[in-house]
Formats: structure tokens, sequence, C-alpha cells
């Protein structure tokens, strides 16, 4: 696959229509119009051709998209069969309802263990993930290295831990805390960040204006 | 504040606008170029100008922004002085992370309570916060209505609580199952997506350009 440079408004609905052709896949369609999976998408026929085109094009006028070719192909691109490893830094909460709900294989990655500094965290194992204390970070980064931290830390250790992130060689964070990482200090690394408190405040944003 | 048609675009800074201004009146900062606030959020100066002036301008060409003005006037068009209340749908290991970890009054709203089905969570509190049977939602929203359901329940009765939430007359859903919910159907309610997969994938995606 032939990637040209694609604008990030393109890359971030990639992973919707991975969604959704997952479940069209799911549900034994075969074959779908751009039309329909427009309607299904909430976006216009021609967004869709448009996007779709970036990656070399895989509809034919009037024919559609093959469900299953497409849905691969979209898996390909975003890179789903590369054998992605995560760890996950912090197993409170947040970390452990990633931990245990959140279904890494099924997007790709591998979760191969977390770490935190909770004596009575540490050893164990949660949803068959093993628990080992931070201060291993380094040693078991020597040993194998991982292409994801998934920072669910205390905002106070964020940074120090996004560095020992960087350090030790992952290619990417999944950034929970709300904190923006030193990006330009960590050259190669690609952060992705989940802010909870953006997503509602722009929720408070729209139902305030609703209601002015 | 008078509010012209505002970009979704801008909407989306403006929470990070907000993050940023609070920490810099923390500090103690009292007036702040749109150079230096650009700096420090890796926008351009002119975007910040521009951005700001779609909400009356508060910017004096050479002097700067006042950090504590604009910051209650960010804090103001977002929203956060409504006394939003909240409930959680939800009191598994993600709804639980949100009701303990999460600062929601900090962010302009009051938590007043959660529901779950589990019988050793219902009668209980966590943080503070009472936890409810899932069946007493109606009953509950007939009493005092709230102005935003979180849904961190079972992807499997996601769409039928979001309905539940709607007929019980919130205004805003902040959803946290990978599922898409039928927003026409609901309308008046406004719905904001924290989709953990896409943000993943967006990811994935990124750290597999590096290595094509």
């Amino acid at each position: 696959m032939r990637k040209e440079k694609i604008s990030s408004a393109v890359i971030r609905r990639l992973p919707r229509y991975y969604r959704h052709l997952d479940d069209l896949y799911r549900t034994g369609m075969v074959r779908i119009s751009s039309s329909a999976l427009a309607k299904s998408m909430g976006l216009t026929a021609s967004q869709i051709r448009q996007d779709l085109s970036c990656f070399g094009g895989f509809g034919q006028q009037g024919y559609g998209y093959n469900v299953k070719r497409l849905r691969s192909e979209v898996a390909e691109i975003l890179g789903m069969n590369r054998d992605h490893t995560v760890l996950i830094l912090g197993a409170g909460n947040l970390g452990r309802a990633l931990i245990e709900n959140f279904p890494f294989s099924a997007n790709g990655f591998r979760l191969v263990a977390a770490f935190d500094v909770n004596p009575s965290l540490v050893g164990t194992r949660l949803g068959g993930v093993p628990i080992h204390h931070m201060d291993t970070l380094e040693e078991f980064l020597r040993d194998g290295p991982a292409s994801v931290g998934v920072l669910t830390v205390p905002t106070r250790v964020a940074v120090e831990s996004a560095r020992r992130l960087f350090d030790g060689g992952v290619t990417g964070i999944w950034n929970f805390t709300n904190v923006e990482l030193p990006e330009q200090e960590m050259p190669g690394v690609r952060v992705e960040n989940v802010h909870f408190a953006d997503s509602l405040l722009t929720l408070s944003y729209m139902i305030s204006e609703e209601t002015v």
C-alpha cells in the first residue's frame, strides 16, 4: 500500500471507518456502496470516496466496496498487523479499567505488562497481565523493547514517566494524564493524548450554547 | 459575551486555552503576550489572536492578555459557571476511575450520583458519591433533572441507557462506550464521544508510518 501525504483529518476518520467496516463485516455484509457507508457514518458519499482514494482507491464506480477487503486494507493502513506491544504505567482505577476492559488485541496491540509502585499490586496479575514495580521498567525495556507505553500515572509523575519510556525506546505514548508532554524533547516518539477534561469542556460548551 | 458562529476547530481548542491559562494563573502570571502563549501551546501568535477574536477580542496590541481575565472569559464561554450537574451510569472500573479521580468540580460540573446494577455497589458511596440502582434512574431524574449523563456502561446496554437519559431530560451525554449513539433520535441532546479505540488506532497509524 503506497501512502500519499495524508491530512490529519483523514487519519482521524480512519479508525471510524475501521469500526464501521468491522461492524458490517461481523453482520456478514459482503459489499456496500459509498452512499450506504456514508449514510451509516453521517458523512457524504463524495467525502468517503475522497478519503479512501487517498490510500489508492479501492472502490469501483457503481459497484461499491468489498467490505472484507476494505476492512483489511484500512487495518493495514492503521498498522493493526504490526504486532505492536504495549506497557501500562499506572495500575490505578483507570489503568485497571484499560487492563481489564479495553480490547487491545482486537486493535492490533499486545498488552505485555503493567507497572505500578503500590506494594499490594506489584507481583500480582490483573486480567492475566503481570504488574511489575515501576523501578524495574528500565530493566524490562532492556530485555525487550515495547512499541507503546500507556500513561495512567498520577499527574505529578507524568513527565518523568514519559521520559523513562522515551529513554527505554518506546515509539508511542498513549497519554491519559491531563499533562502536555514535552514532545520536542522526545524525538521519534509519537504522543496521542486522551484529555478527559478537554472533552468534557467541549460538551459543556455545547450544552451551554443551547441554553444561552 | 456575544458569540459569533464559531468553527468546531476553535471550540476544540478552547479547553486547551483554558488549561494553559489556568496553569499560568496558578503560577501567578498576570499578563502574557500572544506570542508567549502561542509558544507554550505550540500554535502561532496569529492563530491565537484569530481564535480569541471570535469571542470579542480581549487582547490589546503590544500589551498582551490579562491572564486572570482571559481565563475567566474562556471559562464563561465554555459554560463552566452554569452549575451543570452530572450522573454517571456504570460504576465499573472506568466509572469508578471517573468518580474517584476526575476533577468534575474544577471543570464546572457537580457529580451528584452514580447508577449501577451490581448489588455490592448499590447503596454504597464512592468518593462521597451515592451509587443508586439503575432501575431508579427515571425516578431520580423526575425529582431533579441533570445536565449530563456519563455513559460508562457495557456496550450492549449503551444505546438503551442513552435513551433513558434522553427521556429523563439530560441535555448532554459523555459517551465512553465504543458505540455510536443514535443522535438523530435524541433531539436536543449533545453527545461527546471518548473513543479509546479510535485514539489508540490513530497512535498505531502514527508509529507504523514511522517504520514503513
